[in-house]
């Protein structure tokens, strides 16, 4: 058995094998390299079961790009697609279908328009239109979904992490639950969506972030087992760490061995001229014990340090913990605002895997083939009223309102220039006869939301910052209403069709259906 | 903005932040070479919510041993943390320790001993022993915790999926919907837990294995916009895989369009001499359809086609659709059995991402420490019972009664030989008083579990095949008793405590509460 050979599979077969076997298809019936366009969307919020988002964060774009721009069919691809049999033992792909894929630069003629990443995003509104050959865009398919999916669900997780800390630093903890490499993946989204930083030590350092962290159980139980104590592995830890002494309290008890074990340690580095960190709490109930941590450490002359919480922290827990605080500090004596504006909260498991929803439901369909140099609307029916595609090239546009908050999306064909119209018509997505009319007034700015990233495979621009994608989706959020933040039943934000994509859609299901 | 630097963020410095900056702290206490042994294991069964599994099945061994022996520190990785400042903005390691962990070949001092891949494991149960010295074996818990925590995780729900589908065939389908790298480690643990093939193309070539697929609806949407019909479509895939030809047939009408003109199509290949492959339904009442698809298929003379079900499912949906089609199938002539015995599963998001429990709460933490060439037990002790650790080096034995089944997992010191006592008393793990005294007759072999893998940083033997680690988890899973089997609110199986075992924790505890 060789060593998992990760350039395999990492590279141009990084993708779902009916990709090839429809890829070879198109190549025979001669259709391979007509330029078609597909959609990346996601149908639904995220919803976790006792609560739901009310908006997304988009992001995953740069490494995608990234992948796109830095792989093509090795030798060894081939070699490997050659070797494919099926059920008669003959060879499912015939050498001028791989030969044709060896001698095209991969993806040079895929073009992309996209919603950057940090942008605020909703469902039905294409996050990415891909234009190229079909067989190559198909090809694409499960590599953008596997790269854009993830990290936008953790991205969203993140926000609302962040939201219901109020702001209070939030760092990443994940990596020991994560799905393996995608730890990586997860660390970049969460620092997109709202975690200040990452416990993540490669991807910091990869992002160019400071990785964070305090201790673990493992020293004090070290050091005890040395014949030590608590509060020798506490010296310990301040003797090499006298400015970033940030001590885990739970290890024993916290109430009566660790947080009077810190406070001891603490005034001996403040002897010493050094201001004490902080302390952490990672297990029991972290309302009670963070009024309690932060009434000792207060009444000891250290109101200054940070209280570190973690355990199994989602926005909902620490929405909970906030409440709490906010009900019960007052009567330890201890100030509910000040206790929640010393608060960091680590968060792994809950954000990580986006808890509750562990998936994004992305998809990527076709919706326009050109004919002779013609972009024909492509569309596919369903049963179901909700997944009847939205036919033909498009734009999405942000519409805000007088006070400068995002109102609605409103998706259009390419080709329309909303800004100019005196009054716009925005139909609801499926519901035949909900629409409603809104004269150019009250509309402060329309703002399109696609823009061009990736021209003939060479991406149009440098890829911005992972600071500047956070000053985007900070930016986003300030201009979306309170409601549609909400963590629980939030409002819903609007998504509507032009007028023009109304019509076209349903011109375009009345003769699928009458065929 | 560079691009992202995977070196960095795959190799030595994927890890936890605290695990570099604890490692100073041992080195320098003089402390970082102290041998110490830390365990992995999980506390719990993966709780679906609705469900719960009653065993895990180890996975991911493989690619924790190929990292530990392909990574060392680099001078980037060193030079990143060289540049890792504190609050006071001083660096916040020292030139001593960077020196040390680059001089430090840096695993070559760590030994494993570990339960094989695909073995049935259970909670408590020490599935990994590391041994080594402090400082590094610290810094493996991240990495140790993130290739092994996922890939049990997966090849459990994978053996759960297995098992309700009756042993028919399985396809891993969920690259898109997984954590963007973690893709292969799913697939893997896919292939280990169950699963018989993965869509995964470039995870199937780098494991040996045949990606499997079949078309998606864009191939149909494509024809048609390019003016042709369903049936066009169908005939064009036909002609391009005559002895592969596996139709999606739900892209417009699934019983009234897609199965009539599949075995239209299926008729033409038959008289050109090829046998159809079968059908793929992705959408609707999965039951229902098959039934129907079924009754058509027989009908026209096709009862050897099969029929692939996707979309949405896991254990529980695959066991009602089973039940739905044994309840139904008869009262539309259709023989259930027959049924069942053509049906192949396409499993995506519900299997990658282990839908309802998205992360195994492995952890690791220290139980011995050498004192002198001695190993000295180590405990840590908590408010709940339940976490208080079992201390010292160990074995693990399986018990086989006199019928061959696993009956219970017996965790014991190192040094103890369970298989010549005469009889063996077995405490519940950790409460009081709860035991049982079995005779050595009772039982017919006492299997020890844990095995060397890694000696001094070197694999002791050749990783066995995929194929290996099926035939294992075949094995264990004809041991294991069926109602521990059961998808829901299985039999708990034992897992209990040698009484030399029980002996050294109730003493070391009440030491400690004496401290």
């Amino acid at each position: 058995m060789t060593r998992f050979d990760r350039k395999t599979a990492e590279g141009m077969l990084y993708t779902d094998f009916y990709q090839l076997t429809m890829a070879q298809l198109y190549f025979r019936n001669g259709i391979h390299e007509c330029p078609v366009q597909f959609e990346h969307f996601f149908r639904n919020y995220p919803d976790y079961g006792s609560h739901q988002a009310g908006y997304c964060i988009n992001a995953g774009l740069e490494w995608l790009l990234d992948w796109i721009t830095q792989t093509r069919f090795q030798e060894s691809d081939i070699r490997h697609l050659r070797s494919q049999t099926g059920r008669s033992g003959k060879r499912l792909f015939k050498d001028d279908f791989l030969d044709w894929l060896t001698k095209y630069v991969i993806f040079e003629g895929i073009s992309m328009r996209s919603i950057p990443e940090g942008r605020v995003v909703h469902p039905g509104c294409p996050l990415n239109i891909v234009e190229g050959p079909l067989a190559i865009a198909q090809m694409l398919e499960t590599p953008l979904l596997n790269y854009l999916n993830y990290q936008t669900l953790v991205a969203t997780k993140s926000a609302r992490i962040h939201e219901a800390g109020r702001g209070r630093p939030v760092i990443e903890f994940g990596m020991r639950r994560a799905q393996e490499r995608g730890a990586n993946a997860g660390a970049r989204a969460a620092l997109i969506g709202g975690a200040d930083f990452t416990s993540n030590t490669g991807a910091s350092c990869a992002l160019g972030y400071s990785p964070k962290g305090t201790h673990a159980h493992s020293m004090v139980q070290a050091f005890m087992a040395l014949g030590h104590d608590e509060i020798g592995a506490f010296r310990a830890y301040a003797e090499v760490y006298p400015d970033d002494c940030l001590l885990l309290v739970d290890t024993i008890n916290t109430l009566e061995s660790g947080i009077p074990n810190a406070i001891q340690v603490f005034e001996e580095l403040k002897q010493k001229g050094h201001t004490p960190f902080g302390i952490r709490l990672d297990s029991g109930d972290l309302a009670y014990l963070s009024i309690q941590a932060a009434k000792m450490l207060n009444n000891s002359g250290f109101p200054g340090t940070v209280i570190v919480l973690s355990n199994q922290l989602d926005e909902i827990v620490i929405w909970q913990i906030i409440s709490q605080i906010h009900a019960e500090a007052t009567k330890y004596g201890v100030d509910p605002d000040g206790l929640i504006n010393r608060l960091i909260f680590g968060v792994g498991t809950g954000l990580i895997t986006s808890k509750g929803a562990p998936a994004l439901d992305g998809v990527y369909k076709m919706t326009a083939i050109s004919n002779n140099g013609n972009w024909m609307p492509t569309i596919k029916i369903s049963e179901s009223v909700k997944k009847i595609l939205n036919p033909g090239p498009k734009q999405v546009w942000r519409m805000y309102d007088r006070r400068g908050r995002a109102t609605a999306d409103v998706i259009s064909t390419r080709d329309e220039l909303l800004q100019n119209v005196p009054s716009l018509t925005l139909h609801h997505p499926t519901e035949e006869g909900i629409s409603r009319t809104m004269s150019r007034e009250e509309i402060s700015t329309l703002e399109p939301l696609l823009i061009e990233v990736l021209k003939e495979g060479v991406p149009v621009q440098a890829p911005p910052s992972i600071e500047d994608i956070r000053q985007c989706r900070i930016a986003d959020m300030d201009r979306l209403d309170t409601g549609v933040k909400r963590l629980i039943s939030p409002h819903r934000y609007h998504v509507s069709l032009s007028e023009k994509l109304w019509n076209l859609k349903q011109e375009m299901v009345a003769m699928m259906k009458k065929e």
